[in-house]
């Protein structure tokens, strides 16, 4: 499971999926059950998946899932192992089915199990400030400082040497060592997606976590926030700094170096040994290559391939864009 | 009035607003009073306006107020049932007299009236976290959750079924049903507004509050602020993702979607279903129109019309700007 | 010294530094000491500096300093009264030293040394809120007003009349009279510098104050972050909005005004009387002249010249970049 904090209410019986999707005209489901929901990729043969985009029909013909919920347009590029399921909205459908697996991954409500810190098991082992909360199901290293004010949420794991900072909200997180976490930030808040109706916007769940890599710096006031279904990654020894926003299911290599107030929207890849000047933006489902140097302000709207140099927006060769604007 | 949260000290005697301002050559004044100051289109007969450009002249004209701070070249503007005070800077003249009736608008210490959640009439009605501290003149409706160490200062109310994260602060703001407010958001803090003078800038009054729509969602680290005579209003089931910027005035329509990071400068006015991508940024005193979409990153300097999808800065039909930028 | 706030655990001996730097091939040293190590300009004749670029070869040349962490190539730019000390890496060598005169100021874990507000010589002297902290070393002046949940680290020194607001967190800063700081800052941390080193950077010390001129104002949610060697100053009567990003060793200069989402890079230099528009961002080490505006979202990559008016990105001068964008 890509996600070891959202409790799995699952199996599901395959037949109330078809009931909740409205589904009625296959035969033959009896007894069978699923597991879990995963995207393409991740899927093995007790899981359902979803495919809603021919972006992805290279890994959906070879998915190992037993049930995707699909289009009538895409169900041809599934394997003959995998049943389609289909149906109007792909994405709606799945987030139905993926509430019925983790209901507790809609809403982001503050934590209400919260103890202070000195009436935890952490109160002789921590080094920390005042007013701090813990959430259950966290775990906590040795040698690490904790500043004040600072709700480290259920569903926390810190490794060893790390250093929180003050004011500092934490959820769904996965911390690795060396990680020094700085003052405002909010890590692990559910992403920004959801599906538009009129009045009315449908959330859907975030069972991603957060996973940060050894020797990493988070600056102040950054908000990085947990993955859909994926997770959302920041590499080891990759150092952001204040200011930054990192959306849901983005995953950024190791060794990497972004500066102040860059964005980085849903989805998007980044390599290893990228550096990212201030300010920033990088769009959605996109990948950047490793050893890419993006400049300060830049606009990215497309892929970028490893080694190159971009600057403008859009962002273009660096080159090109500084003989273009001289 | 446009905001219900800070105390008129009105009203005032015409022939005293005349000595604030030094205007000694108008006649025939005696007893008259005013019991407000408003803007040139909310103004009725018992109050004061102001008129500082030639942009508002099809206002001006048909305003209600019977005294309009202006200037000599505007003042053949007004209606006859007007009567204009000239002076040499009207926004400065503004200011000195929005003070006079609204005295506790220009500065934005802290609310020391608050008190612990658990020592209010919310003890019971509310879903709360640790530490939360609400002021004066509060009301929140039923099924609330508020989140460790918010602060609700005084002069707020909240609908019904609204989440409030943890470390918010909240004042001179009006909250509709079905709201979430996520963890760190400023909201209701006084505008960017003040004139500049040299080695001691002159903060203006702040009196307008922050109007948040049912079905709305702000992201963390956000900051809304409430606005200076109008107030800043956000469309039902519009929602913002993290680290936004809204200034003082800004109002924005329904069923918008924000995505992160993105500046909305201050008095713009953007309507209904309207996309702007992450980090783009929005000049003041603009019109964008419905069911406009505005590529992230763009910088928007003119108004936008209705259905158009612009990009780039300045931002453009996204077509011409594609095709530009190949 | 640039800053009172970081114990100087010198004199070093500069036999000790030549072994730190695996220097062995310079004679004549026995009981020589230096007193500190400051950058090329303000050091005296008992300090030890670091010449690491061309660009500062102007200053180089006169330095007061007696020794110079330098390179073959550049040591030739030094005075006769200065002796170079040659190392493969400027600054990892520079770092080096820093930390052995200033070992406190690498990291900045949370202050351990705080109180409760009423256990301190503030309890009759401050209007204060609810769980406030305050560090070792504050000095608070009169007429002063902190918010809810503030924390002033050890080494803060706040003039008179200023409001500090909500949730602030503020450590190694000098703050004049009449300054407001608005809800969440964060003021004073250590600057995102360090050197790039696979699977485990080296940060560098950060031994400046940030520095905030008299009348200031600073928005909710802004980080300006403390120099490494100099100091970060904001002059008098300069405003920030919301969400800037100020990074280590900027200068601003007096009655400027900064609108929301700025981001000033490491090191720039901005003179009086500048109007930087929303969303700007202004790259490291450029000087920016008196008199300037630089237009909301522009990315500003090179010095600006007094007087100028500049837009666009790169910036250039507005009337050239609204005639080419028409």
């Amino acid at each position: 499971m890509t996600n070891p904090f959202f409790k799995n209410h699952g199996p599901l019986k395959v037949l109330d999926i078809l009931k909740l999707l409205s589904i009625d005209n296959i035969k033959n489901i009896n007894d069978e059950i699923v597991f879990d929901i995963k995207d393409l990729s991740t899927s093995d043969k007790k899981d359902i998946t979803f495919f809603h985009s021919k972006k992805y029909k290279d890994v959906a013909n070879i998915t190992n899932a037993s049930y995707c919920i699909t289009t009538e347009n895409l169900k041809n590029e599934l394997p003959d192992t995998c049943l389609p399921l289909i149906v109007q909205n792909v994405l709606i459908s799945t987030s139905i089915i993926t509430e019925k697996f983790y209901p507790d991954s809609i809403n982001d409500n503050f934590d209400k199990s919260v103890l202070e810190i000195n009436k935890t098991e952490f109160k002789n082992k921590v080094n920390y400030g005042l007013n701090i909360l813990i959430g259950k199901n966290v775990k906590i290293g040795s040698n690490c400082t904790i500043g004040h004010n600072t709700i480290i949420e259920q569903n926390v794991i810190i490794g060893n040497h790390c250093s929180i900072g003050s004011n500092v909200i934490i959820r769904n997180t996965l911390i690795n060592n060396n990680v020094n976490i700085l003052d405002n930030c909010v890590i692990g808040k559910k992403g920004f997606g959801f599906f538009p109706i009129n009045n009315n916007n449908l959330r859907y769940p975030h069972v991603g976590a957060v996973i940060i890599g050894e020797n990493c710096e988070v600056g102040c006031g950054s908000t990085i926030d947990r993955g859909s279904i994926s997770n959302t990654v920041i590499g080891k020894n990759t150092f952001l700094d204040n200011q930054i926003h990192i959306a849901h299911n983005v995953k950024i290599g190791e060794n990497s170096i972004i500066a102040g107030q860059v964005g980085i929207a849903g989805s998007s890849i980044i390599g290893n040994n990228v550096k990212i000047g201030g300010q920033a933006g990088i769009s959605g489902h996109l990948k950047i290559g490793n050893n890419v140097e993006i400049a300060g302000g830049s606009g990215v709207i497309r892929n970028v391939s490893d080694n190159s140099k971009v600057m403008g927006y859009p962002a273009k060769n660096i080159k090109d864009f500084l003989k273009d604007n001289k």
